[in-house]
């Protein structure tokens, strides 16, 4: 019996629309499209806007679904509701967060960041430094965030959970732990881990986090972002972004911005309701599963990946990056070689194996336990061994009007 | 012959979809799903997402929305390419937009706004003042305006081009003149009148400008927004919301923020791809016809409103708030009465008519001249007409779970 045959997630694989012959690896960049969601987004858009249209924002509950579609992310997050809400772009909430964090000590003009962090992260805390010139960003690398944030200077972090390129995930417990003796705020980016690996952010006293939801969460490309903060920290949040619908009575229409209760004062804007649509459907995929089994999943597949890798010799020529400790990784294998970018197009040219190329030199694999079956990992690795036996990645021409690689 | 038999415009309305038995004037809160969104959300979601996955970015073009949607916009703006970003919402559009307009003057010390404008916009502001505690928000009736921008101490303006609840216009060419020969930026907020009356921000020295387009433009609930910044504003333009889809590079991944050439500076999180699809197809709509024909249209619509009111006698009991001259309103009109709300829920549930309630006591009529009818006006206020001389507002009964009013 082969490993998909004895697998008891492979009949959810039916829940996604997955070309015929593709093998797609690529589902932490953009997760595949749930039959459900596109029903959901026609019912959305044909009898919920079409036919009822302005009434639908009382009769469809859309005005409730940024609180709603957040808590049903929550059970994923491992979060009691009411903490989270589904809102903006990942960057927005970043930006959100971590200008609240930075108010917990006005005296502390320290960030803390990570050197290979993914670059919006970055961005945003050289944007806020406008805000608060006093402030100066630390980057870090992974082993020297420990000792960093043991100490009392440090006005906020702002960490990946999994790392975007090499998958390595960070230490959040302990990590965690040091920032919260020093009263030190973390905002965490999920943006590789929603969905893909166990989280417990109350449990684990994570006071902020966002993510995005289009990767492992499958809500579709450019699909609203989530921003949770603890139940704790929600009284003193100070919503910079101060937007109508984050009003304590959007519909009084009150001359002066009094912030809601609760999350819901990270609202700013009307909520992206077609976009949310989709979301909605997705996450009731995960429903019917729990994230302690996909993480199973996950870890066998990665096993049976670098068993392969290591079976056909390719792992001398093509780095590992990624952890094989499984606490020590996201649910990706990314291997490392100067002709990455050359690799990953002949992959999807010569064998329609879809992964992913990062600057510099790192070809990536997404593990996405709902429908990446082991026989795709076998056929990337077949795949992948052609390749570089024949070198037949020096073929490769790029496709000059191709902007996102 | 029928006005709407001699209508030009009435074969449009079959471009959208429209509830049997209801008479829409609500299409300035949310306009109506035109059929070609909702095959164009669905050639999206199953060719796109589902079968092209990720390469859908680069093969469908995705990666280029912002821009490319925002050029289409610019047509019925008044713009000339390269101006016009589809993005976030109107609320995140203003920060970004009154915050880079304050950095043109930072020794000035006072922002103009207005008494009434809609609440997101002053809350915005009362936002911005966190961050520079030297500002003052002189908040202004229209009359005050001219006078209080002819001053040299004013740091910039935020105001809305058409009111919201009353649909009093300001007069954008003299207001932007006068700021002008100070210096001062004002940004304008489009929400109520792109899609709705001729614009020619180009020609009329515009510099910011922010609006929605889920109202005149039917590009569905919560569909992303759009930013205007002239050409020669953009190279100034700081992005205090730094994302990566703003840098000039973002797949180069750089350790430091450099902002994009051009408009796409704005940009900060991943599109809404989905939400913009809606979008896409309802521009198309209005290369079909031009702004000026639409507002001719509304003219008449409004025109006929007033008549038919005035007929049944209706004025004297409901106060006409929107001006009468065509050009100091938008596309509305609005009438005031203490019981609007009660009238409002009226109207919708004895006579299927729906139209808007804002506080304190306007009942608002959107005039959407791509589907509305004349017909649709004579319904209107004959069901008003029989509320009012039977008060059968006084049978209305709320519904408790209604948040939206």
């Amino acid at each position: 019996m082969s490993h998909d045959q004895s697998d008891p997630l492979a009949p959810l694989r039916d829940a996604f629309v997955l070309p015929e012959g593709v093998c797609y690896l690529n589902g932490n960049s953009l997760g595949a499209l749930p039959k459900q969601a596109a029903l959901q987004i026609q019912h959305t858009v044909q009898a919920q806007w079409g036919q009822s249209l302005v009434s639908a924002w009382n009769t469809a509950g859309w005005i409730d679904w940024p609180e709603s579609l957040g808590d049903a992310l929550a059970q994923v997050l491992g979060a009691a509701h009411g903490q989270t809400l589904i809102c903006d772009s990942t960057s927005i909430n970043i930006f959100k967060l971590l200008h609240a964090a930075l108010e917990r000590h006005p005296k502390r003009r320290v960030i803390v960041l990570e050197r290979d962090a993914f670059p919006t992260d970055n961005y945003i805390a050289q944007g806020l430094q406008q805000i608060r010139g006093d402030l100066q960003l630390l980057y870090c690398d992974a082993h020297e965030l420990a000792q960093n944030l043991d100490r009392d200077d440090i006005a906020a972090a702002l960490l990946g959970h999994v790392n975007y390129r090499s998958g390595e995930r960070l230490p959040l417990q302990q990590l965690q732990n040091i920032a919260t003796q020093h009263a030190t705020p973390i905002v965490w980016d999920l943006a590789h881990s929603a969905g893909a690996i166990p989280l417990a952010l109350d449990l684990w006293g994570v006071e902020y986090a966002v993510g995005c939801t289009y990767k492992f969460l499958n809500g579709g490309p450019g699909a609203p972002a989530f921003a949770y903060v603890a139940k704790a920290c929600q009284r003193e949040l100070n919503p910079l972004l101060q937007g109508w619908l984050g009003h304590q009575h959007p519909f009084a229409f009150s001359p002066e911005y009094t912030a809601s209760d609760g999350i819901r004062r990270l609202q700013v804007g009307t909520p992206p309701i077609v976009a949310m649509a989709a979301l909605k459907a997705s996450l009731e995929i995960f429903e019917q599963t729990n994230i302690n089994t996909l993480w199973g999943k996950s870890c066998a597949l990665f096993e049976h990946f670098v068993a392969a890798l290591r079976e056909r010799d390719l792992l001398s020529e093509l780095a590992l990056l990624t952890p094989c400790k499984a606490d020590q990784r996201g649910s990706q294998l990314s291997l490392q070689h100067p002709q990455a970018q050359a690799i990953c197009q002949a992959l999807a040219a010569q064998h329609n194996v879809i992964a992913d190329f990062r600057r510099p030199g790192v070809l990536r694999f997404g593990l996405t336990p709902l429908y990446t079956r082991f026989h795709d990992i076998d056929h990337a690795v077949t795949a992948l061994h052609s390749i570089m036996r024949t070198s037949s990645w020096r073929d490769v021409t790029f496709p000059t009007h191709h902007k996102v690689t």
